[in-house]
């Protein structure tokens, strides 16, 4: 198929790379030329500009956040120019209220929007064993599911409204950040007492938690080892800034997401923008006065 | 071997009905007679008090909390009477205070303490595949392996200091009512959505969430079934104030469980003491107006 | 003075009578007719737009949000149409980000943005005593300060930089919200055990707390009276998500203002809106189960 | 009147100081000797052990907390050897449980119970200034009150039930480390935006928070000055801790004082036990990154 590709980051080059891989030809942009090059090493062609990557049946997007994508969708004129009958894939995590008012818009000119977006880091990226829940016009879902599945060990059919997809992300990324703090204060306890937070994490992720949400975080935990990061603290604040809007337009009080928020603001407050994100888990180390790298 | 058994309960019936099934020669007392008289028809003698379960090699406790212990064990002048060399093997969550006490008043009388807390619902002890931390005076806790493994799916050995397995245990239960809070929260976020519970927890339980905690208690939540409880709200309340006090005692703020805490409250003040321990995900449907049995 | 006055809620009202009584020349404006009308018999001349009010020396905004704000005097075209010189003193509580944008726009166009939010309800601006803070261009201050006299007890002077002012008032704000909620743990503590709302708060706002706003919203908790509203709801929710966001961006975790947040969404939730902001109080004594009008 | 004093710390010496300039006569109690000695100056009586301090019409204690009254009043053996028809005024800050159970055993002796618990840092104290809360059997108030005239600005009744008068001294207690709080956070938000504490704090106490418990507080925290300490951590936190007791027993969440319950653990760990507690206002200077003596 004939796909445009606009986002070249970690899992956006990894995630490209898996569909030339599939057999599709991909017409690649990105803010910046070195990841458009390596992809054009494994056969893609580079778009002189972002509306040039909205001319095949596909265009999917992985941008950084929603200024990102409007930025690029609209100030870089796709909308206005993208052929009739176009699928947009978003495979990013966006706001809620911005997928609808995409939907909306791209609906307009005859495009169809479909939220993807992907449960994994760059590693299961690169392995092409990404989760990925969609939602959109089921016409346009089942003609991209063969890229879903070219990407991801499963896709999850989540409806026609592209915000039902969002709102499970969202609510899912939420969850793993509950899982990191639950793990830093676990540590926190179980140190305070002389147990290494290795021996706790060995235990439950062998038994009760044995989930690779824990068992992947729970290693870097209990190595206190934050850097280089897979996820950056800034991307994951920005997720549970998404849930506790999408939270907050539908008054659903998140008590463990407030808690999350201040410490989010702590570890960026101390400098740890880029850290992994997995650093949260610091937060009740350092409140404890146990040594911690935070 | 010959074992002493206190604490007929859902969970002691079923391990002390796995130990007898192991070949091991029981002596039970428990408050009410039934369990006692179920476990007789298996082949246990019963005691007449709950000193004369305290004459084999080792005495087993699976009691309530820290006062039903005093009560049997100081109360019922088991200590006094206690049988030297006697191994009391706690399987029961208790505080670590309570935990440093026993065992040093055990010392002073020739008893060997060894805090093995399990990790497992009633169906779990049942198939015998609970996960048991233990920790104690290494012979001792040598002497009982064969025990334990007759119970469980696993020993976990945490080292001599009993009050070592008390915290490991303290903080898994504190992490599966984290698990319960952020399912819940997360539930209530996409409901208000549009999205089902249940739709939400089918993809992150068979993805990053794919661990027993998060699909058993998943389901209940999924289908806001909370009773009968398989464990108790009163006893979950228990176990959080438990890690609550372990954590204060060592200046170790929580304040995951502080939200806990707080949740575990209102859900006792709406009278909801009976309720299966996962119903605390109702909480946060509760406050944003959803529908809930609670 | 010759003074334009756009947005005539209650509070915008009341000042601007005062004004008029100090012997000011008032050309107001307001998106509906009726306030207008009441200030004309008061002597005021109404605009026929709002870029109208805005050829005076001095203009004085009092509009509900940064929205508001945004639509009257950006789409309006007031700052287009203004007399050079002019000086803007918006007396509404607004976002930081947002007096920092206006107070530049105005600066380009010649205008003197001086943010000069006040503390009060409706029946202290009334009685032209009200708090000003006030921050701006030195000059500009000066020139306003007779009419800061006109309609408050006392204006505070906060320096040059006008989101000095707004971030005192967001933090003022933020701490009556803080008084509303701890006098509704309180409460619910001692109804718990027995004691009346009104015998607690008696005591506490003629001793240690005998200050005005515990006095005010005290009798209004001890009385459970949240309507009619002086202080909606939902503005009080605004200025919180404002001081968060301030907040934020300058990377302060804030604990009590996420409580505080979780419990908007729940007043919101359950229907609330347009009670009083006192009503915040009752969140409390619902989550205990206590006779609420919540 | 004749009146034994047990307890002589900061407050319980300024308290017994004033009975004596009242004209009452003292026989007076310490652990430690020299604060008797220094009453003994002013023309108290020395009691050679807690029980001679129990043989006049009224005994007065003021100790630090429930196990300090036990040792003295069960283990030194007072209770049994009192004088009947004895009226215990405790002027001390105790559990709601430790209340009922004195009451309880001193009913069976024939001793009544008044509590009488006092808001008022020590030089309110020597000043004659405090503000009393006293519950208890109103013939043994009525005789008591010329007693609280001397040593407080009023006396406020709360019934028969002594532990009403507890329930209200907690909840105001709860009260004043919320404030302490709200100052911290609202202080933190201004300072990240240039303003500083001082003059937040400034406007703050002389208009809307114009209140002793801001204005002595307030003075403290924005000269960030917490030592000496007129009321340590250590003792905030007790009492914290028993609001938290007294609500968890009647099923009350407090959130607030959730978050208060962790910022003390915090300021616990960083070694600041004997930091007035208004040094809990630097603990969100502390999670902000500003400089902060905490």
């Amino acid at each position: 198929m004939e796909i445009g590709f606009i986002g070249l980051g970690q899992m956006g080059k990894a995630i490209a790379a898996n569909l030339i891989r599939a057999g599709h030809r991909l017409c690649v942009w990105n803010r910046s030329a070195a990841p458009a090059e390596e992809l054009a090493a494994l056969g893609a062609s580079i778009a002189s500009e972002p509306a040039a990557a909205a001319r095949g049946e596909v265009l999917m997007t992985m941008l950084a956040d929603d200024e990102a994508h409007r930025a690029v969708l609209v100030g870089g004129a796709i909308l206005e120019r993208a052929s009739r009958g176009l699928i947009h894939v978003n495979l990013a995590t966006v706001s809620i209220a911005f997928a609808r008012e995409l939907a909306a818009l791209e609906a307009q000119r005859g495009i169809s929007y479909v939220a993807a977006p992907v449960f994994g880091r760059p590693e299961v990226a690169q392995a092409a064993r990404l989760n990925v829940v969609v939602a959109g016009d089921p016409q346009a879902v089942a003609r991209v599911e063969p890229l879903l599945a070219a990407i991801g060990e499963r896709t999850w059919q989540l409806g026609s409204a592209p915000e039902r997809a969002t709102v499970v992300k969202l609510a899912g990324n939420f969850m793993i950040a509950t899982a990191l703090e639950a793990m830093g204060e676990a540590a926190a306890l179980v140190r305070a007492h002389g147990v290494g937070a290795g021996e706790l994490l060995e235990v439950l992720t062998q038994t009760l938690f044995a989930a690779p949400v824990y068992r992947i975080y729970g290693r870097l935990i209990a190595e206190q080892r934050y850097q280089p990061a897979a996820f950056r603290m800034a991307l994951g604040f920005k997720d549970l800034r998404l849930a506790l809007e999408a939270a907050g337009s539908a008054h659903v009080p998140l008590p463990f997401a407030s808690v999350l928020r201040d410490h989010f603001l702590e570890a960026i407050a101390a400098g740890r923008t880029d850290y992994d994100w997995a650093a949260l888990a610091e937060i009740p180390a350092r409140h404890a006065g146990l040594p911690t790298p935070l």
